[in-house]
């Protein structure tokens, strides 16, 4: 599975301080240690006063201390092409929806940089309650995307979890989306962990075993904090499960190198 | 999902300990601690030398402090057969298999006493390589039962998963087994824990994973040791995530009791 880390995000306190101070060994340091624990791709992103400038700043800060490909994380057109223009390695956008600003700003940039993308199953009247929906909304996106001449190969669907507080169906209603997304369109999937989680106890126990399902369910990617070792372990783990580590080699490796937390 | 308590197992030295010495106390406190952790249904091994006596022993002294069913588990006739006379609950048997001796020996047993019953899909050559030949032994077992009028709703059938260590495509045959199962012949499925994770280095982990992908493939029930908090968490957990716990009712009440360890 590819993980997409989390943590450049200037919703996190720290990593805002970081930004406006023009703190590059702080933010070098997250992206370094993300990589290090297993990030395939970090995002990026950098929702302030001073979007666009801070994404070209961040980007070039990261590039300059590794070479993992960048997640570029924004709603704002601008801003995701200022990223896309800076960075060396082909990064991925995240993301579309089927809000008609979302995908007049970022789909042509999605297009222009031939770049993976993420689109999010979401439309003007918002995030759809049902799997029937969320399939509906997905077949908008492969037709515009078609159109378009986007490979959807690079495509990944986030068919996006609602929290269990509010439904106790909610996080079924996504397993659900990801399997028939997969089945009928047969387009890569990926999730952020921590929406199913809102407003209960111990939060992390619950999207750890909620990414677990999802990988059962054949789920492409996600976005994850890579330096939570429990999480961590429990791709590693489930790796294991579904037959994708020949000879436990890259479970061992973990024990070995300490990296497993039970 | 249904617990089946597997404490009560005399190849754990301790048990084995207990009903050589008759320590009536010490099996009575095991009975009771699972069943206060959470387990439906109690399984009872006693394979030493006097197995018929010392299964009479350990029910009975079960019984004087818990109501929960007991499941019978043995693979020799008489042994079951005095577990179920002394039963006073309607109580399961652990196991039969596609093998002549299992089959002739238990099979009358379960059909007389009319109680859930454990069929291993395991036969004369041992237990299977792929799902097909376990899909073939289900069908054989769904047959002769059938034959036997034995009822169909009271059967679970265990698919056996073998060591991750020897296959790494174990686990992954067990997962489509359980959905093959489920979907062609509609029956319910169950499984102990802790073979897939022979061999292997933080073996908890594993099968805690391991239960958590079972459930999300719609397993019945599960043979594990519910004092294990955190397999216990991992049931709870679970049960949020594929809603079978409307409004997290037993989620909160298991964090309340200090029952969820992350």
């Amino acid at each position: 599975m590819l993980i997409i880390g989390e943590k450049l995000n200037s919703t996190i306190p720290k990593v805002r301080e970081a930004i406006c101070n023009k703190d590059k060994e702080y933010i070098q340091e997250l992206a370094r240690k993300q990589v290090e624990a297993g990030a395939d791709y970090l995002d990026v992103n950098t929702a302030m006063e001073n979007e666009v400038e801070d994404m070209q700043w961040v980007v070039e800060c990261i590039q300059e201390v590794v070479d993992a490909p960048l997640c570029i994380d924004s709603t704002n057109p601008a801003a995701v092409k200022r990223g896309l223009e800076v960075c060396k390695t082909r990064p991925m956008i995240n993301s579309i929806t089927m809000e008609r600003d979302r995908l007049e700003g970022i789909l042509p940039l999605a297009v222009e940089y031939k770049c993976p993308l993420i689109a999010l199953t979401s439309d003007e009247k918002g995030i759809p309650k049902t799997v029937d929906e969320r399939m509906r909304i997905t077949e908008q996106l492969v037709e515009v995307l078609v159109k378009n001449n986007y490979n959807l190969e690079d495509l990944y669907v986030d068919p996006l979890v609602l929290p269990l507080a509010v439904n106790s169906s909610n996080a079924s209603i996504f397993f659900q989306s990801l399997t028939g997304i997969k089945e009928k369109f047969h387009l890569k999937t990926v999730s952020g962990l921590s929406n199913v989680s809102h407003s209960l106890p111990l939060r992390r126990l619950i999207n750890r075993y909620f990414l677990v399902i999802c990988m059962s369910c054949g789920m492409d990617a996600a976005i994850l904090d890579p330096l939570d070792k429990k999480i961590m372990t429990a791709v590693t783990a489930a790796d294991l499960l579904l037959d994708k580590d020949r000879f436990a080699r890259k479970y061992l490796q973990a024990y070995r190198a300490g990296a497993l937390e039970d």
